[in-house]
């Protein structure tokens, strides 16, 4: 187990640190001058032994390992605090943290902003043929026809999931001229866009799905054939949530039959995979969940994971705290 | 001179069509359900000749033809109206017309939706790296900072020209939390944005230029190299409106040499040519003068020119004439 050993460090508050975590690598001075940081990636050890020498009673972690009781909870029983860097917690089993009394702090709407700014862009980016346009490589077709997109301004757009991500995503487009559709867990009161709890009909009436959505047993594979029927010939679908809330095999076969129109996909069913017909098509792009990565999120997701062990550390209320279990 | 045969069609008005004309091929059917053309395109003669030989009142014209007196007016003495499919007029002399007492009709705000759009397009492409990291091309740089770009919220964005396509712009880029600069001939009154009078100061002051004006012998050039020493190293520069704006020798220099962080460009100084430097690099977005280029707009401007042939023809007010001589 590698413990920095500079002894004015020693005194530091311990942190366990899971998996390789790139806001650590980038703040790691930053954040070394407040924690001491076990790693998990430096030590020789299996994970069970190394976890349960630890004696943590915080944890920094990303999305990559799964935080169950048998992988990792049972292993550390002092745990009372996970500082996730991630929005989705997909990965983490919130019911067993809190049954454990195991305090989570998510990424909170650091990612936000981004993550609409994504949306757009891929949204944009399929309509108006950026991507396959640029430096000219379709530049003549046949029909001479390169180039001929199509307009935002008049689009219906149906958002799944209207969150903190999803509500962003509406604003932006509404200034294009979008009409706005959505469906959700449950319908918002406070928003005036109309509302759909069946996703077929929210497919049938949008000229573009954009899933915003939490993964959740609930939402995974909800995008099924019957949905992608239902959006039709036309459509495009705008993925940057979880690849598995498509079924992907259905999407793919969708596209190759050209039985929708085209594809935003930021995320994949079994990332890094990505299914192979995907990447010979002109109507689709392709990004490797790309969304929430900006300097300046990454900076403000450590600002935030910072305060939250520091309150952690100091019995104050934490920064952004799970409490949605 | 071809002229259809056909001697229902014999009656109906003659309008000269001058060059090769995308809204007219798409639509030819249902322009040829109210005018018979007359198309220089099918004509043996040289362009004087045809010309003289046509004794048209009315020409529909793109922009790849200069309407200047000694090219075209001075043939045409029979002209009064000119219908142009674009929304720029710097092919056209004005003053010239004017003069001669033949109306211009413009395309108006047929395009400016799709055209701001795509200034948006670039602006995300490049802020967020989509072109370049799209099918993962770039997926692991050296320094493992692949996909790691920057948010738009927050940034200051100049625009220049804020006519019907930049005042658009403006609208969308603050529903992302940009700060909207701007300058354009006059101070808009009815506008809170800064208005900037010195162009070099809007430079100094932005994230990024958006340019959205009108290519004039005063827009000539306009954003040479002190602008771009004023824009700096992490400035980012769009160009959609017309090339010949931006010195672009300069330009690529500044590129080359890292002296700005990036370009997205739908228009170029001596179009089609495309300066070989840009091709090569990943900080810049090249696209074929493809902004105005939706299904959209392209019915939106038939519908348009259809409606000022139509009303020169019957005497009635034209549509969208050009008053701003």
């Amino acid at each position: 187990m590698e413990i920095t050993s500079n002894p004015k460090l020693e005194n530091l508050p311990k942190v366990l640190l899971l998996g390789p975590i790139r806001v650590y690598t980038l703040f790691e001075s930053e954040f070394s001058s407040h924690f001491q940081f076990i790693k998990c990636n430096d030590s020789p050890l299996p994970l069970p032994h190394f976890l349960a020498t630890s004696n943590a009673t915080a944890m920094l972690i990303g999305g990559h390992i799964p935080i169950t009781a048998c992988d990792v909870l049972d292993h550390l029983p002092s745990l009372r605090c996970i500082v996730t860097i991630t929005a989705g917690l997909n990965h983490i089993d919130l019911a067993e943290c809190c049954r454990r009394g195991i305090a989570v702090t998510s990424a909170g709407d650091a990612y936000s902003n981004d993550c609409a700014d994504f949306a757009l862009a891929l949204l944009i980016d399929l309509l108006r043929k950026v991507s396959s346009v640029h430096r000219f490589g379709q530049r003549v077709s046949a029909e001479g026809h390169y180039c001929l997109s199509h307009r935002l301004k008049g689009k219906k757009i149906g958002i799944i999931g209207l969150g903190s991500i999803g509500s962003r995503i509406a604003r932006r487009l509404e200034a294009f001229g979008c009409t706005i559709l959505y469906s959700s867990r449950k319908q918002k009161p406070s928003v005036s866009y109309p509302f759909y709890s069946d996703i077929c009909e929210l497919a049938t009436n949008s000229d573009i799905l954009v899933i915003s959505c939490a993964l959740t047993n609930q939402t995974r594979h909800m995008i099924n054939k019957q949905v992608l029927s239902a959006l039709g010939k036309e459509g495009v679908i705008i993925n940057i949530a979880r690849g598995a809330i498509i079924d992907e095999k259905e999407l793919v076969r969708f596209l190759v039959e050209g039985k929708i129109a085209g594809a935003g996909l930021d995320v994949f069913e079994n990332e890094p995979y990505v299914p192979k017909e995907l990447s010979a098509m002109d109507n689709v792009v392709l990004l490797p969940h790309a969304a929430f990565i900006t300097h300046e999120s990454f900076r403000d997701v450590f600002e935030l994971a910072k305060g939250n062990l520091l309150a952690f550390f100091s019995n104050k209320p934490l920064l952004s705290p799970v409490t949605d279990v």
